[in-house]
């Protein structure tokens, strides 16, 4: 079997496992007759994964470990209760009569879930939504777009992405072996005095030159993490008529729908003409609710569109947990029968998130940080550069300066925040070194502690 | 910016939407102009998708949904309650005093339960299970079986299954790219008169010519749904020694280990010479704990192999629900406590089913069946065809018999059951025809009822 001068090689590859295999004996070979390289080699992950990306959760969750700062602002949950009509329902679910709540539902979405989500979402977008083949139930919103992404994105398309972003959506691009091409808003400056998230803005002209016949999709966030941005019509026309004029697929995250602060008004915009047959939206039950750790997120959409998003899932989790889509049903058909009243927590969330808003933008301010005042969602981002020359950064060895601020920030102010340079593509990634990222859906005895902590820290600079 | 010949098309596109698009004006041409075609040409399914699998679930669920049988016993799920302390475990956990139990928890795993399937599985492999990185928590085993094949599976690479096959394996194959190489257990003649699952084998000679250089994983289900086979040491030592000869990965599909029926006993593949490093090995806790709708599944396995789960398992889902796994690793470490106790549900489980086996078996038997006493897992293999004179399916137009007969079973039995040509490859779909799937986790009174309506169908053949 094997050509003149592969003797040597032919012994060692029977001696060590009896198989005569030249892919074996080429790895033996280069890896020096090593089991675990030849392993390591063969098992390496496959290239559409990259190099297995960095997440900055996982670095940023080992840092609260190890550091153990006193409050975390870090992470986008809260560290109060979620409603308690929500969490009873889960718990009289799993504990009550029927057994079947607790075993395999429909693999779309639990047929009580998306009763209520058709009831919940179609007067918000003035047509029908058809509970069988137009909304999907996913495990978290991160499954929905991992679903829509995958499901549409294919070889040599381009995915439109606005900088700062979801860090997830790169890579899931990627993953499907698209290229993302990214457009930052970018601060313009105030004219009032008061920052705020709506001088982050897109050069018109910029998006104009994205779109090509490549073009497969673009993926919009609004209310936007971590701006805070809540999107205008005329911004959201601008994007509409070049989604229509190129044939391109609208996929908006709009999971902070919920945490939008008046006068702002939250625009879906499958709302806009003719464009709910090219838009996915996506919605979060965990930001819904203030329950992420329960997982639970959906897409809704035209069913040609949809059909793809579900063929994904269907690969991937093929189901979703039905006592908490119970639970989640019912809530919301809870929250539906009281809609105009103010306790409903659909809107009373952004009206207990205001004072809380305001508290740390104040804080922030006193304590030598410039805020951009959040429209929409519950994170501030603020520069942190004006404290540059008060504090040494030369001990952290970090690339990006955000990275460095926050880790110094976490172990010695005791606050953990997030840098925002994470939420850039490599080339841009500058644009975030100014910035940390506070999330403030914490208790006010957190958030006081925060105002504490910053200003003892000020105090020793 | 057109060349000469395309002044109409310039007019048509611009008309339309006031874009000047080449690939636009391809589709409207190719489509004749009509904007639905346009769309849906470019949001086609990516081919790596096929064609959207057909799913046998969604049809049977869709079958059950219209005809109404009067007994399931088609999905595998039990109709009857989980253990109390189980669900009472979620209830106290999501209303309970720590509001972070119901917000997002470590990508990888709940670090307490990662701790406890450490401590419960370490002694069961004989080796020290590192929770940090040798167990990766998924949306379902079937998440668990995703972030395998994909996180492993390569353009090119072959991978060996056994059929009849959970049927998402070769889905999930596929769409990494990889070829899925079948090989049937095929069912030897019986030696005593009962037949029983440990009759389907594998042919030694056939195995070994599947594995080559390009065979990057074998996909070992013990004990095995459908047939309930619970593999020898014999036929494990087979697969291992051809594993480790030829450098391949074994994901082994463990989810019915605590349903295995005396005297066989459960064998871990991960436990055999050597095999540990290349072995990855999913458990399910909602077959451990008869909570198939908590969609919470595990795999454990060397931490150079599992690497490449958690970035699929990051990509996709990120994170699973932190109540449902703060309640199985409570659960769990209840049950570890009384590990030797008759009680403990793990070993009471199978002591529970057993009953309902051997009921089921002997009705299928004086109803014109011949089923294979499963030694493991809730199904039921039984061949009908011996029923075949007595009815007419020449009014099911589907192309395979045991669809045509599960069909017809339905509809005039009352009893749902699953075609099992559904769990093997196109070439092979034959070998399943003479077949039903039988699942018996149900409750008595149904398993009774399932007996009187096949009685009184037989009655009127």
């Amino acid at each position: 079997m094997f050509r003149g001068g592969q003797t040597l090689l032919t012994v060692i590859a029977v001696s060590r496992s009896g198989a005569v295999d030249l892919r074996i004996l080429n790895s033996v070979v280069k890896n020096n007759i090593c089991t675990a390289s030849v392993m390591a080699d063969k098992f390496k992950l496959p290239e559409r994964y990259g190099a297995g990306e960095k997440s900055v959760w996982v670095e940023y969750i080992q840092l609260a470990s190890e550091y153990k700062p006193k409050v975390n602002l870090g992470q986008g949950f809260p560290d109060y209760h979620a409603p308690d009509h929500v969490t009873k329902n889960l718990a009289e679910i799993t504990t009550g009569d029927n057994p079947l709540l607790n075993q395999y539902t429909r693999g779309f979405g639990h047929p009580r879930l998306v009763e209520s989500l058709s009831k919940l979402y179609s007067p918000l977008v003035g047509r029908q939504i058809n509970p069988q083949n137009e909304i999907l139930v996913t495990s978290g919103a991160y499954e929905a777009l991992y679903s829509a992404i995958l499901g549409h994105v294919d070889t040599s398309d381009e995915v439109i992405v606005i900088e700062p972003f979801f860090d997830c959506y790169e890579f899931m691009i990627k993953c499907a072996g698209g290229t993302p091409r990214f457009i930052p808003l970018k601060p313009k400056p105030s004219e009032c005095g008061t920052q705020t998230s709506a001088q982050w803005v897109l050069d018109p002209e910029e998006l104009k030159s994205l779109f090509n016949s490549r073009t497969k999709m673009i993926i919009l966030n609004t209310p936007h993490n971590p701006v805070g941005k809540v999107f205008t019509m005329e911004e959201l026309e601008m994007i509409a008529d070049l989604c229509k004029k190129f044939n391109v697929l609208c996929v908006s995250d709009e999971v902070y729908e919920w945490m939008v602060y008046a006068p702002k008004k939250h625009i879906r915009i499958a709302t806009l003409p003719d464009m709910w047959d090219r838009t996915i939206t996506i919605g979060s039950a965990g930001k819904t609710f203030s329950v992420t750790g329960w997982k639970t997120g959906w897409a809704y959409g035209p069913e040609a569109l949809m059909r793809n998003l579900q063929v994904v899932h269907q690969n991937c989790v093929y189901t979703c947990s039905t006592p908490i889509q119970e639970a989640i049903a019912r809530s919301l058909e809870f929250e539906i029968s009281r809609r105009d009243s103010p306790d409903c927590y659909l809107t009373a969330l952004a009206r207990e998130l205001l004072p809380k808003r305001d508290f740390l933008v104040k804080s922030l301010t006193e304590n030598g940080f410039l805020p951009y005042v959040p429209e929409g969602g519950y994170f501030i981002v603020a520069d942190w550069t004006k404290l540059g020359g008060k504090i040494d950064l030369s001990k952290e060895s970090d690339r990006h300066a955000d990275y460095r601020f926050t880790k110094k920030f976490a172990k010695e102010a005791g606050v953990l925040t997030i840098p925002p340079s994470a939420f850039y593509s490599e080339q841009n990634k500058c644009l975030g070194e100014n910035f940390a990222r506070f999330c403030f859906i914490k208790k006010d005895e957190n958030l006081a502690l925060a105002d504490k902590l910053m200003k003892e820290w000020n105090a020793k600079q």
